[in-house]
C-alpha cells in the first residue's frame, strides 16, 4: 500500500460567525489548505473528498458533502458526508487515508464544517444532545454536559482527583489558545476562575466545558507515489485507528474510561510502530475537562488515575515532556463539531512544518490526534510522523 | 492491493413497517446477511462497518452508525454513518471496499437502513426533498418528484420518447418485483395502468414514481486474503467508481444526462476491465421512471436518446440481452433511502450465487449496480464479477 501524507491543512478561525454560511466557511478553510501546500494541486487533481459534519441546524440536509465541494470548484470528485457525531472530522480524515492506501486516490481532501451559533442559546442542550444516546439520555432530558458530568463525578469518586484538576485543563488550554490566532476563546484564565465559575452540570462548570463554535477545516492528503509533486514539507500518516463503543453511557462497564479510545489508540500505535512514550505532542478531544483526563489514560500517556498528576506536574504543558492541546484544544480553540477533527490535523501539520508561531514546539517527531464522538460511541486516533525528525 | 469480495448479503423485506425500529430492521438484515455466508464470521472478526442512512425522521441523530452495530453485537468495530442522500448505501459499500483494499480491514460490513413510513403522507415532499438543492429547489417549494419531472419533460422534448416509455419501466419493474418476496409493491401492472395513473408531477404519474419504504440491507465483504475461510460462493468487486455532480439541477448543462453517473461508470468499467457490452445484468437507480432511461444512457447501455428503444424492444427484460432491475428496482422493490444501495448488492449477490428464485438469470458473469444521490449530486457504480462464469 502507498503511504498517505498530509501535504497541507488549513482552517477558518473557530468562533461565532452566525452570519456566515457553511459553504463560505468551507471555502475559506479550503483556500487556507491550498495556500499551505508548496505547489498547490489543481481542482482536477483531487481524486476523493470526504466531509465531516453532524449537520447541526439542518441546512443542506442531504448531499451536503457534494454541496460544499462543488462550492469550491471540485466538480465530479467522489464525495460523501460522514457523520460520527463529534468524531465526524477524524472519521473523514481516516476515510481519506483509506482512499489513498486502497490505491483509489492519489490526492484526497478531508474536510469538516459546522455552523452552530445561529440558533438559540440552547444549542448545546438540543443539538449536542443528539450525540448522546436517544432513549435513555436525550429523551429523558439528560444534556450532553450532564453525560460528561456523570463521568466526572465517577472519576472524582474513584481516584485522587479534585475539581481543581478539571480547572487545570482549562488554565493550560486557554494559555495555549491565547497564542492561537484561530482560537474561539482566545483569553487566559486563572485556576481561581476555572474553579469558581458557575456550574453547567455539576461538577462541571463553565470553564470545564468547550464552547459551541462555527468553523471549517480542511486537510489535503497525498499518496507517497505523488507527494513529491506537491511539497517538500510533508507529514506522514504513520498509523490510524478507530473504534466504536456503546453509545449510551449506562451500557458501559466503566464511567472512567472510554474503551473506544483505548482500542483506537492501540491500533494506531501498532500500525505506526511507536508507543505513547515516543510522542512529541498530542491534540486530544477535551470537549469537557474530564475528557482530557480520560484521554491521557485511554491513550496510554499514564496509568489509570494518574492524569491529575500529569496536569499538576506540568507534563502536558508546552514545555513539558508531552505537550497536549497546544492549539488550545476544544476548550479554547473551539468545537465546531464536524470541523474539530480536521482542525486537529491543522495543528499537527502546523507544528510539524514549523508554522505554529508562538505555540511552536521544538520536538515534533511524532504527533497524535484524538477525536471522540458522543461520550465515546466512536473514536478515531491518528499518529503522524515528521520524517525530518524533531526541529 | 487485495481484492474485495462480497461473501454475503441480506435484507429485510422492503415495505411499510412503521411499527418497527431502525435497529430492529438492521438486525434482521444483518442476520440474513450472516445466514447467506457458508461459514459466517463471528462478531469479533468484523474489522470495519459503514452504515448508510439519510437519517429520515431523526431518530438517533448522531452516532446512528455505532447505534445499529452495537445492537447486533459488533462492539468496538470502527463504524461511521455515511450520508449521500439516496446514494448513502452505495457509498457505504464503496467505503467498505476501500477499507479492505487499503489493508485496514479483512472483513467489512456495509449496511443501510431507513424508516420512512411512520411519518405523515408528505414524507416524500419534506424528507425526500432534502436531497434536492436547498435554496433553489426545496425552499422554493419544488418537490423531489418535481425535480425529476423537469428531467422527464426535457427528455420528452429532446428525444423520440413518450409517456408510454415511462410506463414501460413500471410494467417491467413491477413484473420483476412481483417475483421478489422482498419487494414492497409486489403486484404487476399493465401499460394502461402505468400511463393513466394520476399525476404526481407531470409528466410523471404515480406509476412513474417509486414508493417510500422502510427497510434495511447489509452486505459482508472480505479481502481476497481471507475469503476462502468464509465461503466458496464469492462475488468479486471488479470495479468501483463514484462521482459528485452539481447538487442543483439548474446548475447543470443538461437535464437529460447525469454526468456523475457517466464518470462513476467510466471509472468502474476501467477498473473492472470490462465495458457495458460485457454486462450480464444491472440494477439501476429508478427512483422515477425517467431515471431508469437516463441510467441506460449514462451507463453506456445505449446512445443518447436510445433508451426508449431498449425498453420497447425488451432488451432490458429478464430474457433480453441486458436484464435491468430484476429485483423490481426502486419502483417495485422499494426505496428505503439508506438501504437502497446495499439492497442492490443483495440482488447482485443472489443472482450471482443462484439464490434469485423465480428471478434467476442464466448468465450472471458481470453485474453492475448504480446508486444515485439526489438528482445526481452523487453517484456510485460497482461492477461485480462471478468468477465461476455464467450459470
Amino acid at each position: 500500500m502507498p503511504d498517505a501524507y498530509v501535504i497541507g491543512a488549513g482552517q477558518t478561525a473557530f468562533g461565532a460567525f452566525p452570519e456566515r454560511s457553511y459553504r463560505d466557511l468551507f471555502r475559506e478553510a479550503y483556500e487556507h489548505a491550498l495556500d499551505s501546500v508548496d505547489r498547490p494541486p489543481d481542482t482536477d487533481e483531487v481524486d476523493e473528498a470526504v466531509v465531516g459534519s453532524l449537520g447541526v441546524g439542518g441546512r443542506q440536509l442531504g448531499l451536503s458533502g457534494p454541496a460544499v465541494t462543488e462550492h469550491v470548484g471540485l466538480h465530479n470528485v467522489p464525495c460523501a458526508r460522514i457523520e460520527n457525531a463529534c468524531a465526524a472530522g477524524g472519521s473523514a480524515v481516516r476515510r481519506a487515508v483509506q482512499a489513498i492506501e486502497s490505491g483509489m486516490a492519489d490526492l484526497a481532501l478531508a474536510g469538516g464544517y459546522e455552523v452552530m451559533t445561529d440558533m438559540s442559546d440552547d444549542v448545546t442542550k438540543y443539538w449536542l444532545g443528539v450525540s448522546g444516546e436517544t432513549e435513555w439520555e436525550r429523551l429523558t432530558g439528560t444534556t450532553f454536559s450532564g453525560v460528561y458530568a456523570q463521568m466526572a463525578s465517577a472519576y472524582l469518586a474513584e481516584y485522587d482527583a479534585t475539581v481543581e484538576d478539571f480547572g487545570r485543563v482549562a488554565v493550560k488550554n486557554h494559555e495555549n489558545g491565547a497564542k492561537n490566532p484561530k482560537a474561539h476563546l482566545d483569553f487566559t484564565c486563572t485556576l481561581e476562575d476555572a474553579v469558581e465559575a458557575p456550574a453547567v452540570a455539576a461538577p462541571l462548570n463553565l470553564y470545564h466545558c468547550c464552547p459551541t463554535s462555527d468553523g471549517a477545516a480542511v486537510a489535503l492528503l497525498a499518496s507517497g507515489d505523488v507527494v513529491d509533486e506537491y511539497t517538500d514539507e510533508r507529514v506522514r500518516v504513520a498509523g490510524v485507528g478507530a473504534a466504536s463503543g456503546r453509545v449510551g453511557l449506562a451500557d458501559r462497564e466503566s464511567y472512567t474510561a472510554i474503551p473506544a479510545s483505548e482500542t483506537a489508540a492501540e491500533t494506531a500505535y501498532e500500525r505506526a510502530g511507536v508507543g505513547p512514550e515516543d510522542l512529541s505532542f498530542a491534540e486530544v478531544h477535551d470537549c469537557f475537562a474530564i475528557a482530557e483526563l480520560l484521554a491521557y489514560e485511554d491513550l496510554g500517556f499514564c496509568d489509570r488515575g494518574e492524569a491529575p498528576r500529569l496536569l499538576r506536574e506540568g507534563v502536558t504543558d508546552p514545555d513539558g515532556d508531552l505537550p497536549v492541546n497546544t492549539s488550545g484544544g476544544l476548550k479554547s480553540k473551539g468545537h465546531p463539531i464536524g470541523a474539530t477533527g480536521t482542525g486537529q490535523v491543522v495543528e499537527a501539520f502546523d507544528q510539524m512544518t514549523g508554522r505554529a508561531g508562538d505555540r511552536q514546539l521544538d520536538d515534533t517527531r511524532y504527533g497524535l490526534i484524538h477525536n471522540v464522538g458522543g461520550s465515546g460511541g466512536a473514536t478515531v486516533v491518528h499518529v503522524f510522523e515528521n520524517e525530518e525528525g524533531g526541529r
